[in-house]
């Protein structure tokens, strides 16, 4: 057996890009949101490896047969769930280079070229966004500088460490029970997970509500008393995490405000713009940002919206010193002159993982492929098939706008007026004593049930105080104007027909 | 712009096949560590992104003058340091159609197939080794199971977050302050930064001398001392990582040993067999893990020496709940009836980050090209080069080995005898005075240099008790036995220059 027989390597190779290129033409035709029941695959498959090698054939047809039902499409362009995982050529290109190069870049001697790339990549990006001076390596001799980490969570949980032990170099680290993070109700779960991980206490969790009059954005008054409580009760405010673009509803966190508050009490400010990151690349949408110069980390997924294939995101530190003082170890297995000499970045110490890949190839590949101009292009592109989408919902009125659309993200739902006339007015549905909240989320529940099964489009959900929403988040590579407008014909439609069937029975009920 | 014109993703494609065939081709004609200084990359490029569109030949070309030049090449079949990370076609074919898909499988729905192939290939894996039941999905109703995850780092960060909930559920989470975590001075620097991580007083981080009469592997008796001590002064013993392959020596860590004295305090065994864990698929290995019935979890990578290309830690627990109930979280954006119904596994919750590739099809594509035979006899011809290596060293009474090798690596050194004879018996070297183990630690500190300077190998050190010595990790996936002869020829030829420059640096110093 040769592992990497080069002719076997390249038969492969142009196979794959091949049964590639054949899934992508394809992609329409499978549904969106997978069928599979659970278990499906142990049905399918044998029980145990297999003693003799296979052919890259049988492997492939067997991809086909069994894998790609079982797959929910995220490369489809009516597949608009969660946040859209963006992928490309040039993200593609990228990603096969990395993984054939395999070097493992955990110090600058283990592979010089992928720690200063990855410097120079997230300076680049870093001045597309405009970000302060104090993010960016080449313009900063204060710790400042950019890291490539394989998603948010990972982003969020380093950069609390660094803000916990910062704290507790100051207060003692037997006091680790009285730090205090702080949120809002709509920021990601990642935080929670994280505080979980880096054993502060629960209770400490402090999640402040964020208000629809407000736009689900996070007010500095409540944040102001939830700080002076805590420090009144001797506990330690320590870290907030404020969002740009939140999952549900696209949220935007006032940075400059809330950071008006947190600097008197020195706490560390995060901002995750995981998804919305990106587009403050275009000078329209740079002021969502303004303020951060202020704080002390700021985080976006270039897997999201930006052209990246998983896993990919971008962190920009001010201290990087805080980050390492945390989350480095220097063995002696690893010991060398040139990380001895402090000269050069071990990037192992910015992130949790000792091993990585190089990754700033692939979004190096990205930014060159298409170049700057034609990036923006294509997040306004989004921006512009969103707003073509929302003006559609608000012309049809048995719909409603939940929150309006400032990104790519349009949150919707079958109005409660229009459902008010199916409503017995004894708040009687299905059989069962209802209070029209319910029925109004029952409803859209069902709505969305009805037109992710049809195979045709995938879309998830959302809920702000109480209310259930659809989201139709736009952003998947090859989604185009002719798919947007198909795929609210198909919301219409099933719309149509749900409110038609519940009006039905409503009608058979009272005859 | 289209970034997924299929014309061109087809081009690129093929491109960048025929661009890594020919990097195989010439992979042995580049220096193995790079020769570059720190800062190189950034006076070749540019100092921010491009405006407009680059040609993906003009991008190439700058891979092959920019990057190639910074790489170390892990690849190279002269490459023996740290551990491999070994790479394949299979590990290329699995990584580029995971990357195409760009599906994100955080749980059951996201992509049903991502979830299901990953049992199935973590007890087909779980079965090679003959792990007990209580790890294997298939034959365990008890909550255990597998999981992918990128690093080892990420196991034992996962898999202490669980212990130590566990422990806190039952003595308070007030009481983080008196969880100790116990490991040889031998262990992976991993568990020092999980450690720091979870919030674990860095006082209470037991670290246990593993001494070179017992082969650096960590004794029973001085563990259970210290755990009595811990409990004597009202602390909380919570977890120990044992290891089998320690990154410096390969040593081995008694499971079945340890667990006699770990059972009886609750204390949570992980077992990071990181790079040996694949060899104990052949039968003549499988006793390394005897006794891994009593332990709580085990993992090791695939990337490292099972032709996995970055990355791909595999991971067993006997009960998953501990790890979900540390690491879940469950917002509404999220919610859906699979993950209602408890009846699937929804692998964000075994890990750290919320998003996760699809990364089965590479491991599950490797089982399948290669077949459990030939993956056998891969593992078993490189012990056998690291043995012919060993009897090299051996056979020249210039050297010494430091500690049989067991697995693939061979840890050697010039033998104090033959520097004795370079010594002028006052002690001066240099001009300095010096005792005994500084000048072997010297001149052999000098041997790794003068060899990785050469271009033609990479080798790096370790230390035990105070000596340094030189480890030749066997295990790159183009090694053959005439890179192993010549690289031993190599050394040989170094070593005589540099004892001859000393012991003439010596006589002129005496006459």
């Amino acid at each position: 057996m040769n592992p990497l027989d080069l002719e076997e390597f390249k038969r492969q190779g142009y196979m794959m890009i091949d049964f590639l290129t054949d899934y992508y033409k394809n992609i329409e035709n499978y549904p969106v949101l997978s069928t599979v029941e659970p278990g499906y695959l142990t049905k399918r498959l044998p029980s145990s490896a297999p003693f003799q090698p296979e052919s890259i054939e049988s492997i492939l047809e067997d991809v086909q047969q069994h894998i790609i039902p079982g797959l929910t499409h995220w490369m489809n362009p009516n597949f608009y769930a969660y946040f859209p995982c963006t992928g490309s050529t040039a993200g593609f290109i990228g990603e096969m280079l990395s993984t054939g190069f395999n070097v493992v870049g955990f110090n600058w001697l283990s592979s010089p070229a992928a720690t200063e790339l990855e410097t120079i990549v997230m300076d680049w990006l870093g001045k597309m966004l405009n970000l302060p001076k104090s993010f960016i390596f080449s313009s900063c001799d204060k710790g400042g500088g950019g890291v490539l980490l394989g998603t948010t969570c990972e982003a969020i949980l380093c950069t609390l460490v660094a803000a916990r032990d910062k704290k507790l170099a100051q207060i003692g680290k037997e006091n680790i029970g009285k730090l205090v993070v702080y949120c809002s109700d709509q920021t990601h779960s990642a935080l929670q997970k994280a505080t979980q991980i880096v054993g502060i206490h629960p209770q400490n969790f402090r999640v402040i509500k964020a208000k629809g009059s407000n736009l689900y954005s996070l007010s500095s008054d409540p944040l102001l008393s939830a700080i002076l409580l805590d420090v009144e009760n001797g506990l330690v405010p320590c870290f907030l995490c404020a969002t740009i673009g939140t999952t549900a509803t696209n949220a935007i966190d006032p940075i400059k405000l809330l950071c008006n508050v947190t600097k008197e009490f020195d706490i560390w400010v995060h901002v995750d713009a995981a998804y919305a990151g990106p587009v403050c690349i275009c000078p329209e949408f740079r002021h969502y940002i303004d303020g951060i110069e202020e704080v002390n980390s700021f985080s976006f997924n270039a897997h999201k919206w930006f052209l990246t294939n998983l896993a990919c995101c971008c962190l920009w530190v001010k201290d990087h010193n805080a980050l390492t003082s945390s989350l480095s170890t220097y063995p002696e297995y690893l010991r060398n002159k040139k990380s001895d000499s402090k000269k050069v970045v071990d990037y192992k110490d910015w992130q949790v993982p000792l091993s990585r890949k190089f990754n700033a190839l692939k979004l190096w590949i990205v930014l060159r492929s298409y170049g700057v101009e034609n990036l923006k292009n294509f997040l306004r592109n989004h921006v512009e098939l969103a707003k073509t989408f929302e003006e559609l919902v608000r012309k049809d009125e048995r719909f409603e706008i939940v929150v309006p659309s400032k990104f790519s993200l349009v949150c919707f739902r079958i109005s409660p007026s229009a459902i008010s006339t199916i409503n017995d007015g004894e708040g009687y549905y299905n059989g069962k004593m209802m209070n029209d909240e319910y029925l109004v989320n029952d409803v859209n529940c069902k709505l969305l049930d009805s037109i992710n099964s049809s195979g045709k489009t995938y879309m998830t959900h959302g809920e702000v105080e109480g209310a259930f929403f659809i989201r139709c988040a736009i952003g998947s590579t090859l989604t185009e104007e002719h798919h947007v407008t198909m795929t609210w014909k198909l919301v219409q439609e099933h719309a149509s027909s749900l409110l038609g069937t519940l009006l039905n029975s409503y009608i058979n009920k009272n005859n």
